[in-house]
């Protein structure tokens, strides 16, 4: 029988469980997901929770490596156990007990063997919140970017269309970025207005370091009307990060969902949606 | 001229400003609403912004003294100026600028001499909310109060219903509360569920100290279906603190609003109700 760290492992099964953790955070009080010496990150704490749990060593792989202050509705990672027990379900229930109120476990599931948070993710969903109202309610300041300024919704939204498909997205690469190719496809790139809140949605296999809050900050210069929305073809033909407008604040940014299949993404993948209510009025959700 | 700090006054005026000030806070932060030596509150902070935009000594009268951690939407002030300058919207602008995000001043207005923010009250609503969901989303986490165990809202809305009308709270009355009766009359005590939350709603004229988290801690219970709804009745006839279940925690606490006058609360002393979006659903409010 083998033994890891104290723990007994089933001796028919011979492997190793991979498992899969579906997470929610507010980001704002972390360094990123990323595990970093001397930082708070979200990878970190839930790495530590799953050690203290499992008793032995995990690695811990993540869909999607969000900086610092930027949340995620549905996060995904993996992470192996040799441990026949204990039930998802109930790693589930003790991670959420270990882990601090703004990270949480929607979901454990044990998965096949060759399930890759990372380099199995089809698709990726971010959304960016934008408030332009006369103030931010306190509720919501850690949610959104603040404008000051009224924005154009119509005309962010017929820029975003402009980014749909296949580009070169060089003009909106930070620096640093290590990827091979700057060229990324975009399933989606819409902009909506709900009262007083501007929703940009970008959806994508895979995204450039800092890509979405780049496209964020030129859609922004759009709707204060600095940049004219013809001239983002423009800014993405220039291939050059140096005319483009500044980055936006992370803390506008969400990790909303990944896919790892073709098509929409099932219900299990979906993030549940909380009721959320302020005010006088109470929400339901489906 | 009258000088106060080396302010001009109006000659022709001869008197005081009276402001009436409408805040949205998130309490988490601070210790409580009122002024305390080495504590940091939130009048506190609105009568430091509030000195260092009209450059004098403020006296800040708020309706409703909020405890550490408890929220607001609608919590009302007062202040008397001798400056006839800046105007009112002025004013709230260069509070939100001073002030922390946590802490937004949505109205500021010239009110009469005798308009007292804390004695003219008429009516205060203060709802408490309670997840019951199998967890809590991280971005609701400063807001509700959690319960592991599924809730019986019926028999919690049964509950609340005998509350209503003029009572004797004493056994919903805080240590140390300083009220000279302890009979109040509930205008409405409800309870409603939307999806995994779960709303309270209280309105009077007056409360006693922790009363609102006092009857919020016994319906609790009987949402636990460990107190009948019925014996609410016998707890509040036994006028005895030392009978009712303990004090619902501060976080899922809101003073919504205060009314100044008879009959259904203004379009002016109804906050703003922000948009509110999480997960894939944004909801629209009116």
């Amino acid at each position: 029988m083998h033994e890891v760290s104290g723990i007994e492992l089933d001796p028919q099964l011979q492997r190793f469980r991979r498992l899969r953790l579906d997470l929610a955070y507010d980001g704002t009080d972390f360094h990123g997901w990323q595990e970093q010496a001397g930082e708070r990150s979200v990878a970190g704490e839930v790495k530590q929770a799953l050690e203290r749990l499992l008793k032995h060593p995990i690695k811990l792989i993540g869909a999607g490596r969000t900086d610092a202050g930027v949340h995620a509705l549905g996060q995904v990672a993996h992470a192996d156990t040799p441990t026949t027990s204990p039930r998802p379900e109930s790693i589930q229930a003790g991670l959420n007990s270990l882990l601090p109120s703004a990270i949480r476990v929607w979901g454990v599931r044990e998965v096949e063997a060759d399930f890759h948070a990372r380099y199995g993710a089809r698709l990726k969903e971010y959304r960016y919140q934008i408030w332009d109202g006369p103030w931010l309610p306190p509720f919501l300041a850690r949610y959104d970017w603040r404008s000051r300024q009224g924005l154009d919704a119509a005309a962010m939204a017929r820029a975003a269309s402009g980014l749909d498909g296949t580009h070169d997205f060089t003009s909106f690469l930070a620096a640093g970025c290590v990827a091979t190719s700057p060229v990324r496809t975009l399933e989606d790139a819409s902009v909506a207005r709900h009262g007083s809140l501007l929703v940009l949605r970008l959806a994508s296999r895979g995204f450039l370091r800092h890509m979405v809050r780049n496209v964020a900050g030129a859609l922004i210069e759009v709707g204060r009307g600095r940049l004219d929305a013809s001239r983002l073809t423009a800014l993405l033909a220039a291939r050059n990060r140096a005319q483009a407008p500044a980055t936006a604040q992370a803390q506008g940014l969400f990790l909303v969902a990944v896919s790892y299949h073709d098509g929409p993404l099932s219900a299990l993948e979906r993030p549940p949606e909380p009721v959320v209510t302020f005010g006088e009025t109470t929400f339901g959700v489906s």
